[in-house]
């Protein structure tokens, strides 16, 4: 007999979609979409637009065609709050109902739910915290199944033919934030969400680089080489792409040089 | 005109196959595997026999029927030489030798090849390493696709339903034996090769531990908890499943706890 006490139960899966090429979705994940009723969408980001046609794609070929799309909005988020841990705060909760509405009025308790994640869900992706947080709050008793997805960082060594190892050696994945602060003793570092150019900031002549931008997609660029050659290069190349596009999603691998 | 003092050309393709489990394979990897003439299998390892029948598996519902399967034989290794470095560099000429001469005798210039690689081609897997050593020594001049497969880690993180980074936080991938010199200062920390129980190194009061074995297939093990807690519970798990079984492979994401 249900707890009336306990919160709703509700079951959903967080797909891992690869990024830019559906073919790049495994047989495990595109067998799953098929058994979902209700597909949830984050309506987010400057790359949205790429997603949704990603998104799309992958549905056509695999997901049942009744499949049922509901878009989740973002609640809107203070950038410049007086009080910043409070606003913090505040845009948690609020993302934890607008999921939690979505999630209860949306989706049976004996229906599939599922989120298409771009690349893997385990991967500087948010949906994974947000649930839990859910479920923490004992909004929603959700249950979730993660299938992984290739992500970007295996594209870019796939693209470069490289491993993201030395022999027995460590594979440090950080921010452009981060870099200048932690590539020291790192032998391979790999970068993500660098808003900038962070690689400008090491010593070039200790580091080749082999960087990658909308990997997967049909405007895939890879350039590489030793850093104090194509540093520069790579630095236009961001800059003109992502005027050009209007957005760009970039990742590099560090490797010490010999 | 080919150049006479080239060397012979070939192509072949480094396939991941994800680790287990044949659906983890992407669409992208099935479908070149369709293509694909003659599979090359490096005979080696523990696991051989796992690998061998995830290898059959895959090829059963992927591979064209008439595919031409070849085994390269690892060359022997002398694992206590007088000199270390000179039994290296022996060790590791023989291996191109005798993988050139399987690609040259036995994969004509206009034949597709492949390798099936466990988990993804990038992570700790020397077929790149091996392929590049072969083209630098002018034995073959090969052509390399690398297709991104998933991997142990990112079946760990599923199992567990846990990110491999925290917000904004960084995530390093090492080794067993490197952990204790390299946990310090992280946060996040994946460990591989650990052939012992490097995390009983650890300040078990620091850390939090999601653990997994033979992730993907049917004897799948995982464990998670406060280090303090599970730390021993998971060496004993380690020890009667390698002494069942006669070898493990584990992986553990290790995080600082706050
Ligand atoms: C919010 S994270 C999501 C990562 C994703 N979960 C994954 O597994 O790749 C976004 C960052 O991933 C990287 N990224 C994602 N897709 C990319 C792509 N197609 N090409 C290059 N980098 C990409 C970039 O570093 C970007 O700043
Ligand atoms: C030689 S590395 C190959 C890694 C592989 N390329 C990958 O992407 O997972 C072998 C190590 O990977 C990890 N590993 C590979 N397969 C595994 C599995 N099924 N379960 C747990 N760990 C695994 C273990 O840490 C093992 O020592």
């Amino acid at each position: 007999m249900a707890d009336p006490a306990a919160p709703p139960r509700r079951s959903v899966l967080l797909i891992g979609m690869g990024v830019g090429d559906p073919a790049s979705l495994t047989h495990e994940a595109s067998a799953a979409l098929a058994g979902v009723d209700v597909l949830f969408t984050i309506d987010k980001g400057p790359a949205k637009a790429d997603l949704n046609a990603l998104r799309a794609e992958i549905c056509a070929r695999h997901a049942r065609p009744g499949l049922r799309v509901v878009e989740v909005s973002e609640p809107d988020r203070d950038r410049a709050p007086d009080d910043y841990q409070a606003e913090v705060r505040r845009w948690h909760t609020a993302r934890a109902e607008v999921w939690s509405r979505a999630l209860l009025t949306e989706l049976g308790e004996s229906d599939r739910g599922a989120f298409l994640v771009w690349g893997d869900p385990a991967l500087y992706d948010s949906s994974l915290r947000i649930l839990d947080d859910i479920r923490a709050r004992g909004l929603v008793d959700v249950a979730v199944t993660v299938i992984p997805g290739i992500s970007s960082v295996q594209v870019l060594a796939a693209r470069h033919r490289v491993p993201l190892n030395t022999v027995g050696g460590a594979v440090h994945v950080t921010t452009g934030r981060r870099l200048a602060a932690e590539a020291g003793g790192q032998d391979s570092v790999v970068v993500m969400l660098d808003g900038a150019t962070a690689w400008l900031d090491l010593d070039a002549s200790r580091w080749d680089i082999y960087w990658g931008a909308y990997l997967g997609g049909a405007d895939e660029i890879t350039i590489a080489g030793p850093l104090a050659e194509v540093g520069a290069e790579i630095a236009t190349a961001k800059q003109t792409a992502r005027a050009r596009k209007g957005w760009i999603m970039d990742v590099y691998l560090l490797r010490r040089r010999r």
